[in-house]
């Protein structure tokens, strides 16, 4: 059976079915051994890395992390509040040297409480589950307790996520004049497929890159204000992309969206995050969220060049379903 | 005058003199402009980025991070605590489908609270003041209050944090057999040289580098048990080496123990860290901690090659004076 | 010179001026000793608390809490957020048998991350300066570093707030029909010796005494959204009571509003809390916040009597300049 | 049936069994109906809070909880830390009027994190399960999610707390000189009944009584370090209680010991708190523990007297297993 790529052809009554037969279809489990804990990040090779190390021209450095601070985008849902970064130690008390140091030492020590989604994250192999089912066929409860991940924690991603990264600025390519994609807009197959044709050959998607896209909606919302940026309507891939997702064996995607996906999701009935569930624990894929990819997006368009060394390790915080990050494109 | 860069010529009844005359000396203040928050990371430039990138020949990416997680070294100083890293879902709950969501969705999310200097890290340039002063020659109680750094937070390295990186293994430069520095052992300005000279011309340091340097007292911590590997005696740089970190020019410098110079600290009378109070305000050096360098010291002794891609981008938080961080290199 | 208590005498213009002449004319340093560290909980006398106890005659304790959770009012203003609760264990866990205990064992335990201010609570006497002094005509920065209140935090009042309580519904006797103040109503001492005679003997104010003002704002927010009820516009106690407060001798005083006195505060220029500059480091007053007052309140008015004995004992957070609390009233 | 209350008699290798037979044969279930949430809570009756009043003669109050703060006993058992309150705004800023508030005003707040169970607290009903139940025979993951306990969370038990309350100070009893009794040390029912009977008639304990049970354990860890205070050995009472606890029909009992029951447990194989899975989840019974009873245990003593009136309320943190909480006992 042929999967339609074509959101019109979704039943969108039918979440459950359409999730199905994607998950099925496209399903990776077993591919890298019954063991495995990285899923596509398997597909990054050294050979990769070298292509990747190649592509820095410039020697320029560009931080594709929002801020971490409690001015942040989260309203609590689920809990997730911004970062709250307090000080132990403080520039005014050293001033006044009430620290107990001796010989005209003075310190500043600090501490963050924060949701490790809360900001620019990846989500871990962890994050989502498949009918009570986690990465590779795993029993979720057999994966994640209230200890965290046990399987798959986001620390055996500590030295994988460094490749070639390649930027599909969709929002310029269906937004010529502002560079922005409407909230609610579903980006297909097409509209990758087009993009990557019009960027030009250095846009070429193949096994283990990482496929950043960028839809202009956080530039809206920091211009603007964040509004319902975490968890309202924004623009995000299609569930009807799975399959290219799949095929094209990229090792990891991020957006500058909350929620990768489009939202509100592409059904008239209840649904949330359609495509988390077809490629998280199904093709075994690393999500990246929140990423600012505004200065990347227009160095790129300047240089037409798109794609560049990516490093963008996670804190390997023992059992974590993701992490916090500060990806770093090197031109 | 000259300073001395022998221990032996330490007068060890008078830290504030000894730290005094260095900070003096080779104070980097204005060099930068008046209104500088990056210090020496001003001096990683495109073309040494585009060396480092040039170094990737292995394709093979090493993390050099420590765990996050409550089995940490810290043990409560200046409330220095492990990281607690908590569920708010989980896949028990999924599995059981309690948590509320549809079509066979389920969820894992998670906190972390931490202080910032807890495990591997970057020290911020705000955090330490030598005699009420801030890098640059600022008050402190105008750089860092309660709200934290509002000058020199860590958010404005973001972008910097991506050079060439040297190891210089002194473990196994001074100890052959064991590749281990004994705790309290000084590394002398005679030590690095003679490292470099050994390792071979890979190791030459020069402007902009960031530099590693391996005492092997993390593997033994690992190996033995944490015991007071945070705080207690250590290995590391002798306050004599100041001068070398001043005219060598580097952009950073991170060791494997616990507060980058040697402990219990040179002088007979109380001192505190004095390295530290010469080189962050002074210099404007930015210090990394807690890296665990066993890994690529391996790597680099079979290779004899000891430079790297290095990329340890911090999380931009908003008015930290450190960040925790996983740096990668890049072989 | 007399200090009007109306406030159409107040110069609108000039609340250093306002706030001054208060803190002189009602200032309490030294009354309780150099090294007092309690203020006017020193009233509070054994006689005082056995009285209170003979005040209980139905045996019926309501709690004055508001919930402790993500639901509650705060919006970040100074990083004030609501609180985290995080499982660490849970019963999903527990009943899948994946905890590791033996014997059919099973367990859930929690953690929890909150601003001390959050909720239901004490102020306590390190919490507001006066021109960088604090309680007692300390020095601020000598009080209160960032190792927390070094002299009057909370943990001192561990065993003093229990006392007899005294509600004053001044939301009933203004607004007899709807029961609550508009927000901006500023209370008067003319308001609270109104209170007091209309709800007769059992209301008189004393020495020692805990002052319960019920504004009737919390029961108007929990109907009606929180809306801006952290920090927003609300009922509250005039500047101009400040005399009040200090000549009754009351150990302790709080509402059930945000921040106790009216808000906006009665300046025509920036101004911010002036009453909590006069009363906390001047009187020695220790004020309570975010009390839900209002089963209470109706409690009271069926039985017309509107004393009780209030158990209101601080967490003894060590250094805590606050604490969250659960208070209760016996009847 | 009836089942032994002498230890000896004990089958010490069959933890199931003996724990089984007990939460059979004393189990409350259903007793205050299907929806019961507050178990042995429901024992406090009005009287029984008039005759506590009564017992009010001195006026005292006496705290009983032991200090939050960073040097507390906890050393990372399950995730279980001291207590880390931070600053968000303090005195040597207020000193240094940078704060930007108006006319003068300064203010200090802070933050705390911290375990639910880390020091003096309430073990609510969803703490422990038996077999995957919970309270009142529900199943453990319908009551304790990572939301945290969905049914009988602590906050229902926020009016409750306030009882008769007796002191058997068991330590004084069997220890007359020393007061302590060693670690490991069983409390029978013998023991309970003993103290009661040397202690005189103030200590006749019945339904509705908060009982407190001084071990001495820690004054004795106090004064010679904590040790293994936080889950090592500790006398306590023995699995042999049960039906003690049942058949009084006491409201809540608390010990000065980290675990309530006597530890190592009592039993020759594997086992881990066999008293908590009998009394939570099967009789309803609310634990306190690490409750400082020193102050207490000397002013009973020297009067004779050991009840009293005993407030301690626990914060309403909505779905919390426990809660931090400062007991009063009001003599």
């Amino acid at each position: 059976m042929t999967i339609s790529e074509d959101p019109a052809d979704l039943d969108r009554s039918d979440p459950e079915g359409e999730i199905g037969s994607r998950a099925e279809a496209y399903r990776n489990w077993g591919r890298w051994g019954e063991d495995d804990v990285l899923g596509t990040l398997n597909l990054i090779t050294p050979e990769k890395r070298i292509q990747a190390a190649g592509l820095v021209r410039e020697g320029r450095v560009i931080s594709l992390a929002q801020a971490f601070d409690t001015n942040g985008p989260q309203k609590g849902w689920r809990r997730r509040t911004n970062p709250v970064h307090t000080m132990t130690d403080t520039g005014t008390d050293a001033e006044r040297a009430n620290q107990g140091f001796p010989h005209g030492m003075g310190g500043a020590d600090d501490v963050i409480s924060m949701p490790l989604q809360c900001s620019t994250q990846w989500d871990g192999l962890g994050h989502i589950f498949d009918h009570g089912l986690a990465w590779n066929g795993r029993r979720a409860g057999e994966v994640v307790t209230s200890e965290g991940d046990l399987v798959t924690g986001i620390e055996h991603a500590a030295d994988a996520l460094v490749s070639r990264g390649v930027l599909l600025d969709v929002g310029r390519f269906r937004e010529p004049t502002s560079g922005e994609l409407p909230d609610g807009y579903a980006i297909t197959v097409a509209d990758l497929e087009g993009c990557i044709a019009a960027q030009g050959p250095s846009s070429v998607v193949g096994a283990g890159d990482i496929v950043l896209v960028r839809t202009g909606q956080y530039g809206r919302a920091r211009r603007d204000g964040w509004g319902d940026y975490a968890g309202g309507p924004a623009p995000g891939l299609s569930l009807t992309t799975a399959g290219w997702l799949r095929r094209t064996d990229i090792a990891a995607i991020a957006t500058d969206t909350w929620g990768f996906e489009v939202r509100p999701n592409e059904f008239d009935v209840p649904a949330f995050q359609p495509l988390h569930q077809v490629v998280i624990p199904n093709i075994g894929l690393t999500i990246g969220e929140m990423w600012d990819l505004e200065e990347l997006g227009e160095a790129c368009a300047a240089s037409g060049r798109y794609d560049m060394l990516l490093a963008a390790p996670p804190l390997p915080i023992t059992g974590a379903v993701g992490s916090p990050i500060n990806p770093v494109a090197l031109l």
